[in-house]
């Protein structure tokens, strides 16, 4: 493993400034970003799949840049579902930006996140977004100002950072930030991806990298399930402004396998941080007919209620997680099927086509001292090829019902 | 409108006999019920699409029996992920009904609902049989035993009856039972549908009208969603014995209409009792590109937790009915979607494109009111074609969770 985990945040790599501040969407917290590159980034982007896409998504979409200088981010308003003039709002929130740095509004990237179906009030975005660029600034400050403004219903901060030595002996940075907590279920397509990520890197990068940035997607943000819903604003942004000098690292594993890191090091706080989430669980699925199959069945029993409900409650009702598997659509060998739960120790549930377990005995109560801790992984063995693939999701607690019955309220 | 309600249950109609008891795998709760036809009933059975089908499920489409006389059901046990001795079980569950009353085992339908992942107690189930077939009988407390003894988590019998006049003047009874309150997300096919439910007629059926009944179940079970998780043994099975005498109805409207209201009858019944449901969210889909992609539309809607719990908190989050709507597949243009709430009164929530209502207005305040209500209809517009369709769902409450956190516990 060549991926050394570093402290740091979004401006750790060369060239990278941030800031965060209060513009007044929100009460009183940080609810403005920007994040801005002295040399232009290579751009990569995945965007949602949902139709009703939000306005800023839709002019990214449309404007598809290839490189970037900076990004602009409001928490706290969705700015989707806001017609024409959600449109004009987020193209005045790149022209904000890129006006005082001397940009074109095209290499502006924009983002937002919150409510849905209400106008963003400009006056305090356009100020908040003139006082972001003056405060724009490296360093412990600027990159918590910055992961703390795109938060919603966030709890904790997400960022995280790495040293990667490419081929040529140059030693790149990568940071990234997210937010993301409820209306999480990701399917972003890097083509035409509630959860925001930036990653940044001053690695070299010259070409499009959007197949690579794919393969991140699909094994790291498409993966996690909070509350299977795919949100109308989720966008995932990659940003190499070759800062750290080298050789083109733009097929370079280690850069690869340094952003996959980060990028699932997001994901996997993205959902241990879910709304009312209490833990994680990681399913892993092998022996499935490919990888993508394996990867449709871990995340259709992530994305169970009956399994999140059952996690939540320490229950193991291992027969939730088959019945998930069989709404997957992913093919498997009920005989050669086999379920084991672990964290430490492990318990095998199902195996041969017939349940190991027996209400009240000893294993039952290991399953069930297994599903009381904080990490859960659940191990799926289909039987029927060499197909891999793993999902990240969270139990569903009455914090989750709490959260939701009164989010605009 | 031809149907005519009538109070009766599952032996209404001539020639239906029926029975429910207990038989141990509950603790002293109705568990096993028999129905029973007199003479050969025509069959049309629908199954879940669960690749994890139960054993009964399997035994069922196996033999495909085009004819029965008699269905044996169990609760508090789902006999799935049981293998082979799952498939001997069931097996062995018909051979007792069909025994005593001298039939062959292919001619008695099995079906089974309750915790996955563990064996029958065939000794109580046996013994269980026995008497339920001593006890076959009509009137209301047969009605009555036989709807308990199907139920699980279930708060309400689901139990409808109605009278129909056929073309030839012929007065038909049709009558249905179903359970179902968590693990509900049917999409059944009639080839090969955890709601349970039995519709019996005493119409005069002669060939094969299983194209009719998938018709049936994509305009009432397969539109139903509580959670998300589609069962290992949803069944719905239809029953028409003929005992009314009169011309042959395969293909009288008459008919269908009153099958039709039972099955939405029961199918509402199921989504009103869902697990810690507290309201009924009726999502009605116009101007779509075709019939199926309203349905699927609709699904979408009443399937988002996001959604779920915004109607529970009575919160107007209209943005969420949008997202889901995003993420059907299904055709629209956003620019003519229009999205209403109505109880009684009616309020715009989006038009054009645009939020209708703002925060801490008039009309706020209205759809905030409807949200009180036990019975929400949502109205969805999408402009682009003809397509019509519905889709029936519930909230999601603290109380869902309370019972899936601890299902068996």
């Amino acid at each position: 493993m060549s991926v050394q985990v570093i402290e740091g945040g979004i401006t750790s790599p060369k060239g990278f400034k941030a800031a965060g501040v209060k513009c007044g969407i929100k009460k009183d917290k940080l609810d403005l970003a920007v994040i801005y590159t002295e040399m232009p980034a290579v751009a990569a982007m995945a965007y949602t799949q949902n139709r009703a896409r939000a306005a800023p998504i839709e002019v990214m979409i449309r404007d598809s840049p290839r490189t970037l200088r900076a990004f602009v981010i409001n928490s706290g308003n969705a700015n989707a579902l806001t017609g024409p003039k959600g449109i004009e709002d987020a193209e005045a929130m790149r022209t904000s930006v890129a006006l005082p740095l001397g940009l074109e509004p095209i290499e502006v990237g924009v983002a937002s996140t919150g409510v849905i179906g209400r106008f963003l009030p400009m006056d305090k975005v356009t100020s908040g977004i003139a006082q972001a660029v003056k405060q724009l600034d490296r360093g412990t400050e600027a990159d918590m100002e910055a992961a703390k403004a795109i938060m919603t219903t966030d709890t904790r901060v997400k960022s995280f950072a790495c040293h990667v030595t490419l081929r040529d002996g140059t030693v790149a940075t990568i940071a990234g930030i997210a937010k993301g907590s409820g209306m999480i279920s990701p399917a972003m397509r890097t083509m035409h991806a509630t959860t925001l990520s930036f990653i940044a890197t001053d690695a070299c990068v010259q070409g499009d990298v959007s197949i690579q940035w794919q393969r991140i997607m699909d094994s790291s943000f498409n993966v996690i399930n909070v509350d299977g819903d795919q949100s109308t604003n989720d966008i995932s942004a990659f940003m190499a402004n070759s800062a750290a000098g080298g050789a083109p690292a733009d097929d370079d594993p280690a850069l690869w396998e340094g952003v996959l890191h980060i990028a699932q090091s997001l994901s996997k706080a993205v959902v241990v941080d879910g709304e009312g989430a209490t833990k994680l669980i990681e399913v892993v699925v092998t022996g499935a007919k490919d990888d993508n199959e394996a990867r449709a069945a871990a995340r259709s029993v992530v994305a169970s209620n009956l399994v999140k409900a059952a996690v939540f409650g320490a229950d193991p009702n291992f027969g939730r997680i088959l019945a998930a598997l069989g709404n997957s659509g992913s093919e498997f060998d009920i005989s050669k099927v086999k379920l084991t739960l672990k964290n430490g120790r492990t318990v095998v549930l199902f195996e041969q086509g017939s349940p190991v377990i027996v209400p009240g005995s000893p294993d039952e109560n290991v399953a069930r001292a297994i599903l009381r801790e904080k990490r859960i992984m659940v191990l799926l063995e289909l039987g029927v090829g060499n197909g891999k693939g793993e999902a990240w999701g969270c139990d569903l607690s009455y914090e989750y019902v709490h959260i939701n019955a009164s989010y605009t309220t």
